[in-house]
């Protein structure tokens, strides 16, 4: 597809691993990859230019539906990783996106992850984003690696 | 005061540490006290009989305002801690909690702290709980150990 | 298999929302449902007599490998909701854990997941669960629902 | 003392309230700003060349022996605040640091804080910092506000 061929790459999210994310395997705990799996996927939104506060402002959120995940090599307290993420399939009622945490220093692979979400209005039902904010929609179709739909 | 004299003892609130609390000096981070604070805060107002859920539910809610804490000695995964709180100030629009936290097994000092809350209704104005609340207001009176008003 | 059928039918583990694992979509944030597992993890093996920190006392550890979960409905503060866990996988270096989170008072179902792990030892090296630890891998033969050996 | 006064003025720890830091208040739960505390010391060291890691590496843990807080508004999800944090006190074997945070934006002040530390050995002894890191030592001197043993 050409549009996917002229996207711009975009940077990845940085982040340190604190220390209260460590436990007593001097190990970061494995649950705190999931919150930061949701810190990319915000950030992503960020660089997109349409943010998630902006989406919730407009009445819509994205809970998540599933998350599946595979830890590869360890991060350690102040490591410093690179958190790279995509849209990897969209359709008007839902979206998935990719992770991949790598170290910074050494570009050593550290996790993948996947979460699922779906759009929900105020009253929590689904809603189409194609019709709730068309704009953001716009973004999926030009960010998007599949459409589910087509 | 006599109505102290004549209050029953409260059963402590008992918390078993996690692993995912711990931190890689093997011990339980101290961020996680705090939580356990309102933990046993909740514990608490359920014992008194008028939880917090509906504290909330009739429109009312004690942000927290201040904390103060002294760390004795280290919780570690697997301990068993029993949580004695009570409280210990309290007034019209305000309420201090105290909390003591020991070893089950061994009755070691863990953990003392204190959080001071204020009373806010949905607007997040604050409200007078024997006007807001009256009911709970009652339990305040009976409950707590000062009234700072008197 | 015959000793399946014997296995007596363990009870769930009990857990109570806790107001700090609320997000501001006034749900558990879903991140929380990852400890959840881990505590409801420890609870099997204490279940099946043989407790985590013993299994890590003896030298070996279960960093997790990889999860996958799906969320199916909402909990909300002070929800109470059961977890069942079960050893649906094993081999001699390697576990799966299966979750399941009902409500309590309801029964509806809220989540599944599960959790992929292996055993390594203190030098973070893969070891056979068999020569480490015999009787915990006993266990694992008894309450482990699939040999992937086999 | 002509010391502080030509010390230069540290930059401080800019960070976003994540989303999962959220409670269903919509605002940022208290416990997490314990947390910030922590990032801000470590940025704090960071600053001053002597990185929180090394000091660990170098054999010295600071465990946290207490802490005290007030909460003057709130931070909402999506905020930046700027943390400010200094060495408001230390001696041989102890040290507090102080924390101010402030709305990047707005700069409403948002919290006050501070965390009392002693200094402990691999085996959990307290030791004297200026015997045990002297160059470390030296920086409380020159950073530190107030030398409780003068």
């Amino acid at each position: 597809m050409l549009q996917n061929q002229t996207r711009p790459v975009l940077p990845p999210y940085e982040r340190k691993a604190h220390y209260y994310e460590t436990d007593q395997m001097a190990i970061i705990h494995h649950s705190n990859y999931i919150r930061w799996m949701e810190e990319a996927r915000v950030h992503l939104l960020d660089q997109l230019g349409f943010s998630y506060k902006r989406v919730e402002e407009e009445g819509v959120t994205f809970p998540v539906l599933g998350l599946s995940c595979t830890y590869k090599s360890m991060v350690r307290y102040d490591d410093v990783v690179n958190i790279y993420s995509s849209i990897s399939q969209y359709s008007r009622t839902r979206m998935t996106v990719a992770y991949r945490i790598e170290d910074k220093a050494s570009g050593i692979l550290r996790f993948e992850g996947e979460s699922q979400h779906c759009f929900l209005n105020r009253e929590g039902r689904p809603v189409s984003m194609k019709k709730a904010i068309p704009q953001f929609y716009e973004l999926l179709c030009y960010w998007g690696q599949e459409n589910t739909e087509a």
